[in-house]
């Protein structure tokens, strides 16, 4: 069996998920990680048993011997390094949003066609089997032509207002997710959106201009309306659910929890409240993404989350910033 | 104890509820029934053992025996009796929604405050339990304060399409009920509406210039923000749920089964699907409903559902054309 | 439609639950109640326009306008009222048990065969919809043959002493229900009982020779087995459940919660507990029981859930206090 | 870290789950697998890059590299190969039930003690977190005193019939793992039982002096009370639940299931069936015992699931059996 050879840029929290599920998969081979702060990654790497930890992403791109670059680096880098990934044939998996700005998006668009590598972008709830199920509801017609589609997103605790600043708001850092599972889940491309929200659950965060609350409405190609629901903070715990309703029925989830115990008591009747952050509840839906772009890979096929979902998802973010700052309907510009 | 005499206007399957139930009731007699409909009344009230069974509603509003009038007729009668009930010293039941012209309930609010009659307008939901409780976790501050506030209102069937065409359209017929529970569950005013929807259950809807598929978007006064998204066809049964959010949790109501029975084989596992339809939903409310009327009449008390929740519940449905038919989001005008 | 006349021996809280009922039903008039305490039972009756208390229940049993009596008396006066009340004809609703003593039972069984009455027993759960639904899975094979019935059967608090001493013991009193439920939910007769237990919630019950905690096992005449857990504290609330199992499934029923409310916060996700106690429970159960009872007068045909039930589910009781005694499986004794 | 070197005797179904989850853990070197079907195992194990597949197990027990063997060979193979393996000082993981003979197995008891090796029987339901979680609940009092503990575990298909007499009977080979939690969950010894059951899914497991269905009641040194109701077939799946009623309340668990999705439509709300079987309902269960196995010899502690374990649970399941055949509730003998 064909081994693929992999270089992660960017240690942060998400490229050390992606590297702990690599180190599990027979067949890739992690070999270089790039990381600007050194010596805590090496640290880390080290343990792990990864050959080469270094400071530059160049070295990871100018490596013949690597096959698929994973980008894990902020956002802004994102665009530059695929574009130089593309550049030397590497197949990329690239974490969301591709860019803050539709026109870098479309460059790197650019590079990637003409390098004719696979790109896959990580939309990692597609993979989760609840979504998944209730996409499938919508896609073998159990509900019957979809009516509406009812996406709940909600965070358990707030970022950092550091990291609000830099994450291009709630609609890009949060809702993005949101964005690219209303597209799969619908089988539709949005076509309008309207928000309201605000600043919520911490007013400081309107002071750098963004909202942490948000109920955005959606209308989609195929004449089905929905609606997306954000919250910062949802102090029981990371609230992920969906429901998918059509002209046969509907389909929705519940969240997921540490067990399904039911303590009674004198005072109330209680469960497990909902797994608690992203890593646990997505846990699953990590790896099978991760699998599905090696897959993608070595049976040469079309990756599962494409770089025109990204571009999607990115459009939609920007259409309802737009809608937030304009108190109106927005439409969302397509591919053409 | 004192006993309250009733006359009912209109026989048709709400007028007939509420005089079953009050049938139920010790110290209410139901003295009169009006409808049109005569023969088709008299056959059913004689069974019940109604005294009266008249024609026209003003030999109800003459009778100085009786004290409380139901109007359960269709909306464009509306205003013309609660004046008559008004001027006559006589206590007002009168269905929602008042009117379909803000002028015209502007008119009939003026009688009943100068004949400072007792005034509930039919917005039964608010006594059923699972709603009452869930607005009492809001008042309560059980789940802090409000950020989102969703609203799901499903009915089982469609309506026919000589029903919608005289129903004043899905917000003022439909709508109109989820609009006072908005009002109702979060303790504030809607200030702001803006509708995306479609006719996706039955295109012909569409012709008579109505929908029967909406998600509407809400504003609230005191800052939260809220969704409705309602269809004429749930085919699985008349879904009826809530759920409201906050700075300390949520609070959600799921649907009433008839059993709760788990059936589980080879095949499948399933339960009961939702209570059919809003006689069986409602059964509870609507006799709380009634019972809190009588009760502010004998006790001198402001019923709990007012006139002026009738109001702004009208003019909600109202903003809210307005929404479907200008694509933009619209302001609630509020009682001055 | 013909009026039911009715008298009702015993005006303690399930003599009072029947008259309550009675009251809302068209077409039956309750004429008489007796009871020892007569100023109580006239305060009580007077108010809801009851005609005539009167301390001895001879005089409804000699009152030829009296069609039915309820006997909701001590245990120990049942046999007696209903060799009486069989002598002048009468219908009889009986409370369970029919006595404490088989021979005495079945003196009271040759009357009422003689004498061509009604007779119905108040086993009241199997006119629940949960429980009723559960047994049409196991009459109609959806679950296939049955293999495994589990009835869970806890109080919500423990009666005192006192009425422990006068109850005829655990089984006689309590388990009662559960006996008929599984003859009724299996639709075949128990053939032997097995049953281990103590006084766990108050070891003072042991002191009076009963105990508060049982786990019964049954064999069924089908081949099915089966299992009672009793208890007579379950601090969270009423508890009664029952389980199902066969070859093509299971059905199982849910406690009935006041609401469908479930409340999420940081501290925990909780819900409703079950309905507090049988009042609450099964409210609607009573009422369906006497509507079949009536029916079956009217109709001239086999009430329900009959004389033979009462029988059988006394010997039950008996044979299971038999084993408790022996710490030994026992057969029930089969009416020949 | 010290590395742990694995022997493990048996390549069925069970042994290759062991050797799969070992193969995921750092610092496991699985060495060793012995098989008489040789040509099958070394197949499979090659392809997972084990170094020796052997025919004769004590190839394993006399290689001094190996410090801990996994007996995973028919039942009857266990006795002989723990004296073997005590004998060589190594470490031992041995499937249930340890043997079908309280005298053979108290003689392994005598050879491990002698040697002093850390010993783990393979009673994995105690690490499901399902089952860990409820017995917290009675370890930490949330459910105060224990008072009735109830396990319902029922298989989703019936062995072969060669199997089944091969087997040990149905309280050895499947109830075993019952007997145990009923142990672990209680926190106490099970002292006497009684059984009622028969051969309902499958007649001719009745020829082979076996039942299939059963209902077995258990006495608690601690005074408490339980039962565990058996089937060699649920066909909606894997049945696998417990519930712990207290002073104080009630911990019950519910089955697993793929999906929280529920799907609502004209003719049912079906959610999924539970988890089809062992592999997929205690996939994590296997993988944390054996993390447990380890780490008690790294740590040179008592593993969590001991020799001792294994005979009790051994010693119910023959008194079980006596009470099936003299149809009498049987004592369990206890460890002097």
């Amino acid at each position: 069996m064909k081994k693929i050879t992999v270089g992660v840029i960017g240690a942060g929290r998400i490229g050390k998920l992606h590297v702990e599920n690599m180190l599990q998969l027979p067949n890739i081979l992690v070999k270089t990680i790039s990381d600007p702060m050194l010596e805590s990654a090496q640290a880390w790497g080290h343990e792990r048993g990864i050959q080469q930890i270094v400071p530059d992403p160049q070295l990871l791109l100018d490596d013949p011997e690597i096959d698929a670059i994973f980008i894990c680096s902020p956002t802004d880098t994102h665009v530059d390094l695929i574009k130089a990934a593309a550049k030397q044939g590497k197949h990329i998996f690239c974490e969301k949003p591709i860019s803050f700005s539709d026109t870098e998006t479309l460059e790197a668009y650019e590079a990637i066609k003409e390098a004719n590598v696979k790109v896959q972008i990580g939309f990692n709830r597609r993979f989760d089997k609840n979504y998944a199920r209730v996409q499938q509801c919508v896609t073998n017609h159990s509900i019957g032509q979809l009516h509406i589609l009812k996406i709940t997103s909600r965070d358990p605790e707030p970022p950092s207002l550091d990291y609000v600043k830099r994450s291009g708001g709630l609609f890009m850092d949060m809702t993005i997710h949101d964005f690219d599972m209303a597209r799969f889940a619908s089988g539709s491309e949005v076509t309008e959106v309207f928000v309201t929200g605000g600043a919520l659950v911490n007013p400081k965060i309107a002071e750098v201009n963004d909202i942490d609350t948000a109920v955005i409405s959606l209308k989609f190609a195929n004449g089905a309306v929905g609606v997306i629901d954000n919250s910062r903070e949802a102090v029981y715990g990371y609230d992920q659910r969906i429901e998918a309703f059509g002209s046969k029925g509907a389909a929705e989830s519940r969240n997921e929890q540490e067990t399904t115990v039911k303590l009674s008591t004198a005072e109330s009747v209680s469960e497990d409240q909902p797994l608690h952050f992203f890593l646990e509840r997505y846990n699953d839906a990590y790896i099978c993404e991760i699998r599905a772009f090696f897959e993608a890979i070595l049976t040469d096929t079309k990756p599962p989350c494409t770089f025109e979902d990204g571009i999607m998802a990115q459009r939609i973010a920007q259409a309802t910033k737009e809608s937030y700052e304009t108190k109106k309907p927005v439409s969302v510009k397509f591919l053409s």
